[in-house]
């Protein structure tokens, strides 16, 4: 089957959903596998946690990235092994310490968290825990900020000097702290600048190395941006080739230490797409309105960016990952395809004004039945979407393996 | 049971919870139909769609405005009578039609969908559809504004000259025109811009009752506003003698013409709580962090208070309903009260910047287990967020029955 040819099918079943497509995924797997030969990637899990898409990271080798509790046990039924799972999140309770101290590395998010992990694998210490201490990353708050500049407060990590100075007086018994984890901007798209992030972070963890000892990893975050509409992508070039310098320094003081890059966004944002089906056209006082069955409740990010624009009063305003990237993020386009014939305003059928996807766009003349296909949808979708909102049916989730079969 | 031993005992069972008042869903109910005695007011079912809720606001005599044909069930389920139903919403599909064409009063949205009703009530005539034609409402895109000034575009409705000429020429055979329902403005705070809105759809009812020889409904919707924190609450008694004013004269051109008056946000807004437990907290580089369990993705719209103030560079972003009302729109407490000791930044457990719930307010110190309760999250709370992100345990929802029995 076709990739068109899955989005008429699966109109046929239902008014709104979303379709993944394996072989872009692979495709870009692969792609960041080949730039980043040096590195271990990771799959953020949260951008898109549907289990074929994560199992598609998996069998490609890349790690997980876990952002809760769940997610660490999404990834395990997914076939992501232990020691590929990451998770990284502020705020973990003692439950979500406690159900996945063996199954993935826990970076504590404070000191507090370091803590409490301690004591968690105090308390269930013997049974099937390994004997010695219980290793763990730590995300760090850098002292610089990703520009460069002096780092600022942070609800995320360890202040830096904060984490050093832990580390030198000694953590906790029961713990061992064997990586750091950074992370402070995605949906960059300028790479010299990703790459001169990545080198602080670095010379960040070489300082670490030497209060330590020695170092497994270092997650370096990501940073990388996906291009909006009519935007250049980033240079996955420039970036190969920068890191791979950067490592060869790095490795020569820390010639133990594992480098993890992680992505989400760019792996999965441009290979699902969100159809809608559109439920009603009407003409009022010579505006075209061409209503879809679901938009605001089934894909809420494209609606955003009206709200972010009339809030900045028309000017583009600043992101806001992982709300709102920029006015361009999302195509619009009708599966029958054909010439720009009207221009329309294209909404959901939620009885609020907020539920709009596109105003004044080209479009090919659409009727009830036709399906609007909305781009970028692969990433921060189905769960970044008040789905129960007027209780409209919930958009489904499909996937097009590349033998061309249609799974959900 | 009070209203905070409640708390506190939702606390024991989850992290992060919704917790609605009887009493005073009962207090607001009465307190519009006491100030509107001439009027059928309509719950919006769409703000608050709990089972508990709706059957509330049945049980005290409000009839329902659904905005789709699973709202429509629901308020069948929660007590409400067919006759006391009313379905307004754009982009109707057939199986929205074929499945409400009995149990409620419809709004049609476009001259497209007055038709596809007409088909619909053909095909399934005979069985137990009553003989005659089907009465249904009309959604109307007035030739004025809100404001006064001149009828815009709008995807809601049609527009006033278009259902007028269409009323005149004579609609389908199949369907009759009982009623129109007319929404423009939600969340306005001057009652005398109200009213004079008011008494302009009762103007324009006198037309289509002209043309029509007599209407059933005039459903005037609302535009009654909640008050932020700081502000004033719209002046109800000025509403009250207004409407009954309008409705006086009104009633000696139509006197068969109920008024119909909906209301969500006004009735539940402020009668329920969201409370997530504080799961870590933490002082980074001079500020201090509370850091709760669940905030975006189990209680969207404070988030978006933030992120709306990024793009208007901070200054007041106009309201765009039901995403953003405005700055002060929730309040932030803890439950254990106290004098404010702090001045902390609250945010979630996600691992996105733009899960802040408040930045730089004062409170009283909190532990890791306390609890946070974000007030006004009645309406469009649980509905409108996203609770799938990063696979967090979903908020529950919990009710407070008159006699204290806590319920779900």
């Amino acid at each position: 089957m076709t990739w068109n040819e899955a989005l008429a099918r699966c109109a046929e079943t239902c008014g709104s959903f979303y379709l993944y497509a394996e072989s872009g995924l692979a495709r870009s797997a692969e792609a960041m596998k080949n730039a980043f030969p040096g590195a271990d990637l990771l799959y953020s899990v949260k951008c898109n946690p549907h289990p074929l898409v994560l199992k598609t990271m998996a069998a490609h080798g890349l790690g997980a990235d876990a952002a809760s509790s769940v997610e660490v046990k999404r990834a395990l039924g997914a076939g992501f092994s232990p020691e590929q799972i990451f998770y990284s999140a502020p705020g973990k309770t003692r439950d979500d310490i406690a159900s996945t101290l063996r199954s993935c590395t826990i970076a504590a998010d404070s000191l507090g968290e370091v803590q409490r992990i301690a004591k968690t694998a105090q308390d269930m210490a013997g049974g099937d825990m390994p004997d010695g201490p219980v290793g763990i990353g730590l995300r760090i708050n850098p002292a610089f900020s990703f520009d460069g500049g002096e780092g600022g407060p942070s609800k995320f990590g360890i202040d830096e000097e904060q984490a050093l100075a832990a580390v030198s007086e000694g953590l906790p018994e029961g713990v061992a702290v064997r990586g750091l984890h950074v992370h402070l901007k995605s949906q960059e798209t300028d790479a010299a600048k990703i790459a001169a992030y990545w080198e602080r972070v670095l010379a960040m963890a070489e300082r670490f190395r030497a209060a330590l000892g020695k170092l497994a990893f270092v997650n370096l975050g990501s940073g990388i941006g996906l291009r909006g509409t009519g935007g250049m992508p980033v240079d996955i070039k420039f970036l190969s080739g920068a890191l791979e310098k950067l490592a060869g320094r790095f490795h020569k003081v820390c010639p133990e230490t594992r480098i993890l890059l992680e992505s989400g966004r760019w792996l999965t944002g441009t290979n699902g797409v969100y159809a809608s089906r559109v439920a009603d056209r009407k003409v009022s006082r010579g505006r075209t309105y061409i209503i879809l069955e679901s938009t605001l409740g089934g894909f809420l990010r494209p609606c955003l960016v009206p709200f972010a624009l009339q809030c900045s009063g028309g000017k583009s305003p600043a992101g806001c990952e992982p709300l709102f990237s920029s006015p361009d993020a999302f195509s619009v386009r009708a599966l029958q395809g054909g010439p720009a014939e009207e221009i329309v305003t294209i909404t959901g059928s939620l009885c609020t004004a907020a539920d709009v996807i596109a105003e004044d766009v080209p479009m090919p003349h659409l009727e009830c039945g036709d399906l609007v296909i909305i781009g970028s949808a692969g990433a921060y979708g189905a769960t970044l979407s008040p789905s129960a909102f007027s209780s409209l049916p919930k958009a489904r989730e499909f996937f097009l393996t590349v033998d061309g079969q249609l799974l959900q």
